[in-house]
């Protein structure tokens, strides 16, 4: 079927992402879509890199406009940022019948009314999973996957940047300038971070996430915004003894009588799972009057995982220009036609993964070595081991080892023989371990 | 526009659920979808509760196959469980061009290839994102959120009650049988809890998850299976000293040559977010090559959440149904002419939330009586209070209140006063603080 032609909008950080991944995964998004999308045309300023970025499998302009106007081009998406010629662009795609996809969260949240409604008026989409929270599909999520519920709250981390600052005065006892600089060193801070630490950044996703929560229009003007710049670590340490964390969230919520929405520094008890979110990451916590609590966890930034939004966007809107059936959302995710078996599932014995070990060992010289030896000729090797003494009447231990990953087989055999050791007594318990990093 | 009609097989925990959510509902569902979503039709063989329940307002009956068969519904709900009747039923739907929307792992997970091929060959939508993770959208962030990514690896805790035993047997050091008869006494285990307990309900979840990631097949068969009913306490103490929790987790992995498929207990670094969802809540950790790690939390069984995720399918299958431009998913969530300015944003003032408060006292006798009586004068009460014994040359202490719910108005009122004491240096630090619960 014919591809699905695309216009890209700047090539810098995420549109140099969406490159990247629309072509490394082009097999498996295919596999998905059972259409191919294909960059067709760049737009950028800079079109020496442009043309080394996409070497030479796409157009490359100076002149966005002939992009938003081609008749050939599907979707455009916008990567550009900002108000002006962002803006400009985006009305004249959708003017010219083109459905749009962008991450500009300044743009939405100050003029998405007036865009929303010039795109209604010529029946054109315009998607922006990649304006809130990264590559968190929590646009999806509010949009669709809680649609039963009356959205009662929405709770966020939405800007990594501050919530990066906050955990390294939390966790370095540095105060804020210091821990500023270390974000401009790390880049998760720009030159100037005005945006991002004084809150408008997330005011501008609040504001999205708020009007899609309560059916109510876009109004960026109506937030409270304080940001972070006069936080003292005074404050986090004694926030800390108290069993709270500091946090700057963004909060919308349903009164009887409006909506409140706002963006502050805040106090968060440490048990939450929100409370324990760290450096640049974003969370989301809504509730909902039926699911109750949902929390949606994820990188907020950066090239590849908003990448990953902008392409979940482009497919959206590519299954909605090839309404039939066999555009659908696949039931298992991948078109049926492309289901593999050439993946088979893994006996557990070539399972990789780290291990767990208690064992009870006699209290005599060399058994640990005993232990360990065996492990080693099966090319297991340990990451950390925990002693117990013996208790005064005891003439064994207990041994607890975590081993590197190995695979299962090798556990196995290696377990075996040291549960032949005379020095052991009973089974050895085996816990699996995995790292999740 | 006429409203799509669905026949609800079964109106127990979720059916009832399902009714009374999408009644009470009905509004806000009908501003985002455009089209009313009604319950025409409910079997179940217990007539007089579903009469009960349903007042009146849909037609019960104790046949089952004349709900499948009605040409009048457009699509039915199979809450009936189990892989016996509900798989006959299923596919009699299907049979008669209806689409389905199911909570039943257990049946998708052992029949599900041949349940989506005769869906395939019909037509018909086979929708179960109740099925994984109660109301957690975790089938919709994999099938279309992460849509650009090649899926690495998942780790789910996707069983309350097993994770709920592991926090009972962790928080209050009791063995397996005390936990699970606790979580039986808390309704949180079924009388024969050996599905929950010996991991085969994750293993039906987790055989879903992979079919969607990887593009394989359904296959239950191939999972590993270990349950947690040998989980000593012992180990759960150790793995905590060495800075591990332990979770029943079901991992699926891809790897060159194939896919890991299993779920046994596993040891989770205790900095990790997954680590600390406690209780009966679930959460999927999924890492994509694009998007890198992401999470998704929330409650994973009960009533209402999952018929939270039994409407949402019902809603994505509606417009599917109605597939013209006036009901794709909203840009907004809602229907463009149902963006409602009836609820206005509230000024700061309105907020209600709580605060901490940070001063700077003289340390004399009844300075802090003073404070207090300010607070208590516009009804400000005090939740916890942390008192900084003052230095040796001071003359002054730092006094941290955190305060009981109350609205900005009221402690920037207070606030004013309190800096107004003789005895009070400087400026009140003022935070706000969220229990989100």
């Amino acid at each position: 079927m014919d591809p699905i032609r695309i216009g890209l909008l700047g090539i810098g950080t995420v549109g140099g992402g969406t490159w990247e991944v629309i072509t490394r995964n082009a097999e498996e998004i295919t596999r998905r879509v059972g259409r191919p999308l294909t960059i067709t045309r760049i737009a950028d300023l800079d079109t020496a890199r442009a043309r080394e970025m996409s070497g030479g499998a796409a157009d490359v302009t100076d002149d966005a406009w002939a992009v938003t106007r081609d008749p050939d081009i599907d979707i455009v998406v916008e990567l550009i940022g900002g108000y002006g010629i962002a803006k400009d662009l985006v009305l004249d795609a959708i003017a010219h019948g083109k459905h749009v996809v962008t991450a500009n969260k300044a743009l939405l949240a100050t003029h998405g009314d007036e865009i929303f409604a010039a795109a209604h008026d010529k029946g054109t989409v315009v998607a922006f999973e990649a304006a809130v929270g990264g590559g968190i599909p929590i646009i999806k999520a509010l949009r669709e996957g809680l649609v039963a519920n009356r959205i009662e709250w929405i709770a966020g981390i939405i800007n990594g940047t501050t919530n990066f600052i906050l955990s390294e005065m939390r966790d370095k006892g540095v105060d804020f300038p210091s821990a500023l600089a270390d974000a401009q060193a790390n880049g998760y801070a720009e030159a100037d971070p005005t945006f991002d630490v004084e809150g408008v950044d997330a005011a501008h996703k609040l504001t999205l996430m708020a009007a899609m929560s309560f059916g109510i229009p876009v109004q960026f003007d109506a937030c409270f915004v304080e940001g972070i710049t006069k936080v003292d670590g005074t404050d986090i340490r004694y926030a800390e003894r108290l069993g709270y964390r500091l946090k700057l969230l963004g909060i919308t919520r349903r009164r009887e009588n409006g909506v409140e929405l706002r963006v502050h520094p805040c106090l968060v008890p440490s048990a939450r799972l929100i409370a324990n979110v760290e450096g640049v990451m974003n969370a989301v916590l809504v509730q909902g009057d039926a699911v109750g609590p949902t929390l949606y966890y994820g990188a907020g930034a950066g090239s590849e995982p908003t990448a990953s939004a902008v392409i979940a966007d482009l497919v959206d809107v590519a299954r909605l220009i090839s309404a039939d059936p066999g555009h659908r959302v696949p039931v298992l995710a991948f078109q049926p036609d492309q289901v593999s078996s050439d993946l088979p599932v893994l006996p557990m014995d070539d399972v990789v993964t780290s291990y767990y070990l208690r064992m009870r060992l006699a209290d005599e010289p060399g058994v640990l070595a005993d232990v360990t030896r065996i492990l080693a000729d099966e090319r297991v090797s340990i990451d950390a081991a925990l002693q117990q003494e013996p208790g005064d009447e005891e003439n064994a231990a207990d041994i607890v080892l975590l081993t590197h990953p190995t695979t299962e087989r090798a556990i196995r055999s290696a377990l075996a023989k040291v549960e032949g050791l005379p020095t052991c007594t009973g089974e050895v318990v085996l816990l699996r371990m995995e790292k999740l990093s």
